[in-house]
């Protein structure tokens, strides 16, 4: 994938992303996923905002993260974002964050779409429905 | 002040609130702010998070914070927060934030009474308006 | 589990650690286990700095978390922290977050002990050691 | 200024920056300032990272910040980045947030450089002292 893949993004490593430890404290990489969703979506012409202000959400309800190998303040990271799949109010993605090409963390979400007012899963509006077969599409013809 | 004072706080210094120069990063301090002042409101009989239930929020408006010494990870830190005044729909509040007795920061947060609803600002709700006055109260007969 | 159980560590939500869905954003679980981790290893006579301080790091290689329910501003919310096992630098342990005694969220993490210099996998330190045997033992008792 | 300033960059508000009232959160906006900052001494000629690397610290020794309006989630603001001083091992910047080129934040930071082996205050490395020396003069050249 080149650098102007609609799957990836890239971010800087922030000093407030740091810890003690001198990397990133491993929960901000679910905020790095996050990014990396957001632009994926939104290049598939899904705006997450203007589906929120609509009143539907993308509720998190399940995520994990492995860690290979440790990013510092100011690294240049891409996360390089996957849809797994969808049914119904279900969307999974997949994550890679990586420096100069080198996986360093991987990891997924999985998410059900919701309505604010109640929080009740209901399929995906047709925007988001959209993106997302975009989205496998466009993989598929990697 | 002993340590049961209504004006103190006492919270941990977590992993995740240090960074790479192995201290906590500044913004942090203004979240132990947040716990202050919190904890100061609900002693004197207003919580916050029914007051924003009703529809009214307490917004910041202006904040500062003077750094003398770093607190690290898993300090013990007490907030000491102080009412400064109120008037209208303004509030200003006063932080030390120490560690065995010793000021490590210092500063103020200000903030406007707000109705959700737009964002207007009103006058405080009557728990809020009593709260503030019973630490008015209190602060004189330290 | 009483309150006073030493696997239980209760703490409270705040404003901070919300989102624009009113709820507490995902990460921010991993941080609370993160407090009930260095909670259960410190009544276990383990403290994580000290151990720290001494050139050993526990570092994350793995989480996960599964989200149920959402937890809201101001909760009290109670992180149950279990160990699952432990063996040469490696060290699993699971958690739930729970208010008013229903769980909304679970998961774990999975960490490596590793020398501060280099980031060299080592077995634990005796202190740790011990602290997990213990553990183990008083898990064993329940 | 135009949108290629060397005294402006641009970032997005993330879901993480928000809070309940659906705006960002008043602390992540020195974390704003953090990424102006850095970018600002970055295209001048001092990447702050490498002056880490050699034992520098740049500590916030004060701050401050005033809201007027309020960012909201995929927002996508600038930071406008001034240098308003320095002298000896003191370092003063300014900064405003805007989107839309309207003022929403203003604020400011103190920093002192210190020697990271025992936090000694100390002059500038020579990368710092020449990147401020620069940004001084790009400011007087606008």
């Amino acid at each position: 994938m080149s650098d102007s893949s609609p799957f990836e993004t890239t971010l800087r490593v922030r000093y407030k992303d740091t810890d003690a430890m001198g990397v990133v404290y491993h929960s901000n990489y679910l905020v790095f996923f996050e990014v990396g969703r957001t632009e994926l979506l939104r290049r598939f012409g899904c705006i997450y905002s203007d589906m929120e202000a609509r009143g539907f959400l993308l509720a998190v309800v399940d995520c994990s993260a492995r860690f290979t190998k440790s990013a510092r303040y100011d690294d240049l990271l891409t996360v390089r974002t996957r849809l797994a799949n969808f049914k119904g109010p279900r969307v999974r993605l997949e994550y890679e964050v990586c420096r100069d090409g080198e996986v360093l963390v991987t990891g997924h979400t999985e998410h059900v779409v919701l309505l604010r007012d109640g929080f009740k899963p209901v399929r995906p509006p047709a925007d988001l429905q959209q993106a997302l077969e975009r989205t496998l599409a466009a993989q598929a013809s990697l």
